[in-house]
């Protein structure tokens, strides 16, 4: 029988991660978000910071850069795709584990066949997640919409890079969330209640 | 204080229709769905059957397709336009009534500033709404993947035709949800546990 995996792609600013945490606490199942990146980091030997940026962002917004990234290589391979494999490997293997909650880096994408994967999505408005972002974040130099645009337009791009999907479509998402309507507390109500009662796939 | 209104977007065949009745049974509010269709058919003059068709689908999958359609005019708009705007009324009418349920025809962007709307998506993969179909309607000369991708495209343009959002966009919803793989009954449970909790928007 596969694992059952809480996969939470979610906007920048959502409280995303937040949903996946207090989903996972209120499972008893472990939630990969840091312990993620520090895994894929620790394996691949790049920086912990590349890691966060990098294996979920593409460096600019356009398949171009993409391409035009592979430039930087390592054994023959741009960093970023060495990035992806590693990355890709980790969840993977976290996935054969246990249930869990995997935040972000496509591993909706990745665990399609190997998991008995509820795959969700979280967003928000701009305003909502603008007002998050200050909060939790601070002021920065760029205004919080230019930042919310500029996260939003590279993370789909990344996603649509590795995976040939749209980011965001409702129609690859056993469920997908506004947690600035229904709030954080709702949205974790509604996932565990589908992890406990949801059909099992074989 | 603006009434809260489910309104319910959907893909052929998900058995969006039928979360939609039985939400409002299980809240004790109207559906509006053969209603609706039947009062703009009395109200405009036009056949039951051009409205329950044209009402939401464009002639073909195109915006050329409509712009082309516009020969066809009734006091100088199109018929498609002619049906649009009495449609819309009578859907701000309803909304002003009381709280209720309306499936499709674009209820979510034709009241968002009017009502409290709680907007829905269901959808579901090909397979199950293949099944769906044929269980429903029977065979027909075309396959059940022609008829199904041949409405999933002429519903989003027709969508984006009127409301120039992206049809099935996750973001413009406050919940969308997976038919298929979550079962009727628990998506019927998500929507109404959301009615009943929701903030109210003033």
């Amino acid at each position: 029988m596969k694992n059952r995996i809480i996969t939470i792609s979610r906007q920048f600013g959502s409280g995303g991660r937040t949903v996946g945490k207090e989903v996972a606490a209120k499972l008893g199942i472990p939630c990969y978000d840091n312990e993620l990146i520090e895994k894929v980091a620790e394996e691949s030997g790049l920086a912990k910071e590349y890691v966060e940026e990098h294996g979920e962002y593409t460096t600019h917004g356009s398949w171009l850069a993409n391409v035009l990234a592979a430039g930087r290589t390592y054994n023959g391979i741009s960093n970023q795709d060495y990035l992806w494999i590693t990355q890709r490997k980790i969840i993977m293997e976290l996935a054969q584990k246990g249930p869990c909650v995997i935040v972000g880096r496509c591993a909706d994408y990745i665990l399609r066949d190997i998991a008995d994967c509820i795959k969700v999505y979280v967003h928000a408005d701009m305003d909502k997640r603008a007002e998050r972002i200050v909060n939790l974040y601070g002021e920065r130099e760029d205004s919080p919409m230019k930042r919310l645009k500029d996260k939003d337009k590279r993370r789909a791009a990344y996603y649509q890079f590795y995976t040939e999907m749209e980011w965001g479509n409702a129609n690859n998402y056993d469920v997908a969330l506004d947690s600035g309507t229904l709030g954080i507390e709702k949205c974790v109500e509604i996932i565990a209640d589908i992890y406990k009662s949801k059909p099992i796939v074989e």
